[in-house]
């Protein structure tokens, strides 16, 4: 793990750099800090352990994937009493779809811990879920189950699980919004600046204002995402005025 | 729920019979039973909660098949750390196939708590693997993920897993052992008689034995199965010998 080790801390002078971002993505303290190390390198990297078993991310991406799954059928279950099995599983592999979780991946900019012996750019897209489940993995074999479900919760399912956008039902809060202010014929602006607080990726601040009065605010990686969450919460602050007019 | 209550307990002066005999199976106490009547509930019983929503097995069993999904693949991950994902994503849906499911479901004889209001002879085959994921989504949210570990290392594990012969190095261990004493020149006989002891589904019991000594005994719902399983732990307990003269 020697190799491995050196990589990961190529700024020694900085002392446990990779540590503290991890901790910061996890949201809680890793124990056994190999195990994300391990989620992060590639096989080109061609490392073998003492056995002769290759060191990389796949087998973890294989446990990653198995209770991501399980912590999402978990919420699903909980929070559509009324959904069939069929029902429960359509909208669980909308969840952990492929575009989805490369969605996850990238929006962490995982890719920046991921160890390779050749260039990221000649990466698929598929990288950044892949590396997504594997932390999943590592997660699970660290700190159990409940950690699982804990950071699953925190990094997927509240700031991207929606079940009526899930459903097709609502496809943008954002036109929703303004197709009600149009009808009530409110004025009402999305206003955006660049914000990247302590951030290395850059990030979009938004206020959504009506008749010029604050409503709600929203951060994100894209103008877009932002607009659409500051619109979400709007949209649930204002859910009485909005399903009795509309 | 006052109707499933009626079925399940259908024998009062016998008590709390159902809650016996499913804690014999999951090997604990439940302790919310409702969810284990759940899982035995089926859809043309056409019962409807107090919000409305159908109460039969069907949600239970889109949970389970996720635990349990996830409890073997972290079986599998620990067993064989040589195996990379693919192989890994092999092995768990030869574990987890419907054929595999009904034959554990079947074992355990669940049909017999099944409640239905059509009979039990027109169900298909898949309806004991899908009482088997539906009784360990109830484990699950009855105890939680630990004891869904717990059940599936008694009752799929243990009993049912063997990585040679998933990976089909061995098909069969009663012919490995045949072939071994033959060539060793060694008498041998599967001593078989019916041995049904309290279970109401009939079982055989198995002596295997080389020069009229028992090496292994075993139990199971068949002849081949409690042969294959004295034969099983007859290969291990012999295996140093086996291994070097073959």
């Amino acid at each position: 793990m020697k190799f491995i080790h050196k990589i990961f801390n190529s700024r020694p002078d900085k002392g446990g750099n990779f540590f503290l971002e991890i901790r910061h993505i996890l949201g809680f303290k890793p124990k056994n800090i190999e195990l994300y190390k391990k989620a992060f390198t590639h096989r080109s990297v061609k490392i073998t352990d003492k056995e002769g078993n290759l060191v990389n991310y796949e087998r973890l991406e294989f446990l990653g994937d198995s209770m991501l799954g399980s912590v999402i059928s978990e919420y699903l279950f909980k929070e559509v009493p009324s959904g069939d099995e069929g029902y429960l599983t359509k909208m669980r592999s909308k969840v952990v779809s492929r575009e989805h979780l490369n969605e996850l991946g990238r929006d962490l900019n995982l890719i920046k811990y991921v160890n390779s012996s050749i260039p990221k750019e000649n990466f698929g897209d598929n990288i950044h879920g892949n590396v997504f489940e594997a932390l999943v993995g590592a997660i699970y074999l660290d700190r159990g189950y409940a950690y699982c479900q804990k950071f699953i919760d925190r990094r997927v399912i509240k700031p991207y699980v929606d079940i009526e956008q899930l459903e097709g039902k609502i496809i943008s809060y954002k036109s929703l919004l303004i197709e009600w202010c149009q009808k009530e014929k409110k004025s009402f602006n999305f206003e955006v600046y660049e914000d990247n607080g302590n951030e290395e990726l850059k990030h979009f601040a938004v206020k959504f204002k009506i008749d010029d009065k604050i409503i709600t605010k929203a951060r994100a990686t894209s103008k877009k995402k932002a607009e659409e969450l500051a619109a979400k919460r709007a949209y649930y602050a204002l859910q009485k005025k909005i399903d009795t007019r509309i």
